[in-house]
């Protein structure tokens, strides 16, 4: 830095620091007095005294009536940089697992923005409210309401910067112990668990899950992970039962609920629930644009009761500026209208990836398994060396892919391939030597 | 819902639906073909196998080969609203505790955000680095290197939507147990320890502290919370040592290091470590506006280490646009000058209230602490009479104010009151009849 940029009275405290650290000025050094140095070196007294002033806050001197500042005895830590040898992590971003351009309309989203800023710039001075803004959450309600026969009330909802923020709130409300879930989980969020070390009991049906114990059950009955099946309501009855019976609670992950190519949206849990065992999670992150990081669960009335006794411990994370415009984006309509034309290209990009893969089925042994849902597909190999072949191919135009444990299924997602570019994508992926 | 806007198919998919619930359609019984059925209603088949696949996929009914759809069991749920009884919270927001419209320049920020929008608006379409968006931890690395000396690779920067996210991350990445603090406490964060069952090790002094053990002791040495106290320098060596010995993490939680009204800012403990053994923390939410949710926290070598070996399983909370905003904001300048104009405004504020409240002092009985720094004073009372008449006339006029437990001070905060409102409010304050 420039050390004629520096205020005099800093230059004047740096070099008695200095000359305190270099042992200049030993142990019980008394400084010079605050007129004799200010005459000595022709400037202010008030300069001297901000300088002495700093010295004695930080800790360099003492200062005793009649004797003025003393210096103290300062072991010197040596300075260097400690962040040698730090290995970059590259993070990758891979072109099929973003979406489209076609997919976002930015000038809506810019002009609703522009709209908060403009007349709801007072709320912006203000910190958020912990829960979330309630012109969002007014708006969540309807919208669950609507779409999922959820119902509740606006105080229930809580927002968040996505689901793990959210379940570390559910998860300090009280102190619980086990989590059952199906394989192959989800990662993102029963990693949250292991942290608060958890008794992790994964299971592989829903029967097995109906034969044990645990607090909690994290599942996503609409869009079950990786395939999109959907829990038959059978199962769904039973899981309420279990949860009632065992006193324990459902977390319904109700992710990407509105995409079903080739039936209709399935009830949620929720709706189902008659004594408040059901925690209900939504995100807007896939149906907005994906760097919004906006999130809710519907709390039941005992859970709800827990937070509300202690809910000033818990900062809102999600930006207000986008809870706002999700708000306004939400009540003029502009967000119906826009779920329903993703809903259209998602379903189109699914057409035109399930036709172009069928071409390769029978040559490469491989049946696709979630085509009814998601913006990926899961596709099973019965040779291994195919699997490889695709493997291989997909490092090599470093797109994004999944291996499903112990299983011969990959998870391929293709949100961000351009409908144009599949054919011959597809193509490539299967080309072997 | 006007059922005339309902597709047929699911019209008929809710009859049939219905009637498997009420037991009119009995466990097994057939359903009719799909044709005679669609001949019968003078629908298309392709109609009534949508409503079929709808129920097979819900779990309603069965198929079996060359006999058709079965009617499965169901148990049905009575539906009522499981909502009844839930107590609304009112969340307050208390006028002396926000920002007064001076403080921050809403044109600027707009103008910012907007040529975001523009110009990266390719950037909004992909997920968030977990790390934060590296423009902005760029920044944040020149700017804590200029302002607290701190050395890092842009690398060691997280970012995230608040102190408390970051607190999880940090606590997901090894399993301690231990965590000192001086009391009183500052409670969003501690609060973080007790969801994880730490350990909880108040004390109240440093030399308290030092004769202890702990995994992490959570400081803020250049504003000792709430009298804006700064840690000597004596004590700063000894703690690094303490750390050192103990094997122990400091947590620096830099809060409003900038904010010191008659000293120049005091070094970061980060500076001084050379072991890695400081865990780095600061917050942009007071620096800009309050809604905004941008915090960050620097990993030593050791736990970079750790977070690198998992990072894709913390998912970033923070908003990417305001992010991609802060990083121009930062670069452009605009920061820099926007905190030296806060830094006199809040100056001024300061300097107003303490003239105010120092007319006061001799008749009513209490000393002014925390004038140096922070935008809260902090009155100590020797008569509880004055006390209890000041928390009154706070509360009547629903203003903001903290008990230090277990003494006789009160935090009182004064941002968001208008300078030329001081004078008479404090007047208000003291009065009693």
């Amino acid at each position: 830095m420039d050390r004629i940029h520096i205020p005099l009275y800093k230059r004047l405290y740096e070099d008695i620091k200095e000359k305190i650290l270099n042992k200049e000025f030993k142990k019980n050094t008394k400084l010079e007095s605050v007129r004799g140095l200010s005459n000595r070196l022709g400037i202010s007294t008030t300069t001297v005294e901000k300088a002495y002033n700093q010295l004695l806050i930080e800790g360099y001197v003492t200062s005793l009536p009649r004797s003025g500042y003393i210096v103290l005895d300062i072991i010197e830590v040596e300075q260097k940089p400690n962040h040698s040898n730090i290995k970059p992590i590259e993070y990758k971003r891979f072109s099929n697992n973003q979406l489209t351009s076609d997919l976002f309309d930015v000038k809506s989203y810019k002009s609703i923005i522009n709209k908060v800023i403009n007349y709801d710039s007072e709320l912006l001075f203000t910190e958020c409210d912990p829960r979330g803004e309630l012109e969002l959450r007014e708006e969540i309600r309807k919208y669950v309401l609507i779409e999922r026969d959820v119902k509740c009330d606006v105080n229930q909802i809580i927002i968040g910067p996505g689901i793990q923020y959210l379940l570390h709130i559910l998860l300090s409300l009280q102190k619980l112990k086990s989590i059952s879930y199906l394989t192959p989980e989800f990662k993102k969020a029963i990693d949250v668990f292991r942290a608060y070390d958890y008794t992790l009991k994964p299971r592989q049906s829903i029967n097995e899950i109906l034969r044990i114990k645990a607090d909690f059950l994290f599942i996503s009955p609409s869009n079950i992970y990786p395939t999109g099946e959907v829990l038959k309501v059978k199962d769904r009855t039973k899981i309420i039962k279990w949860a009632q019976d065992n006193n324990s609670y459902i977390i319904e992950d109700d992710y990407n609920f509105f995409i079903r190519y080739n039936s209709y949206t399935i009830p949620s849990i929720y709706s189902y629930d008659q004594n408040g065992n059901v925690i209900y999670m939504g995100s807007f992150s896939k149906t907005i644009i994906p760097s919004i990081r906006i999130s809710y669960m519907i709390l039941p009335r005992k859970l709800y009761e827990l937070y509300q006794s202690s809910y000033q411990i818990y900062a809102q994370g999600a930006s207000k500026l986008e809870q706002l415009s999700l708000a306004y984006f939400m009540k003029d309509g502009l967000f119906k209208r826009h779920t329903k034309k993703l809903y259209n290209l998602y379903k189109e990009k699914n057409d035109i990836i399930l036709r172009e893969l069928i071409k390769y089925k029978d040559k490469h042994f491989f049946t696709i398994k979630g085509t009814d849902s998601n913006l990926h597909v899961v596709l099973n190999f019965t040779e291994q060396k195919d699997m490889n072949t695709f493997i291989k191919n997909c490092k090599r135009y470093e797109l994004h892919y999944d291996e499903i444990a112990n299983t011969s299924s990959i998870i391929f997602p293709y949100s961000g391939i351009e409908n144009s570019e599949i054919p011959n994508l597809i193509k490539d992926l299967f080309y072997s030597i």
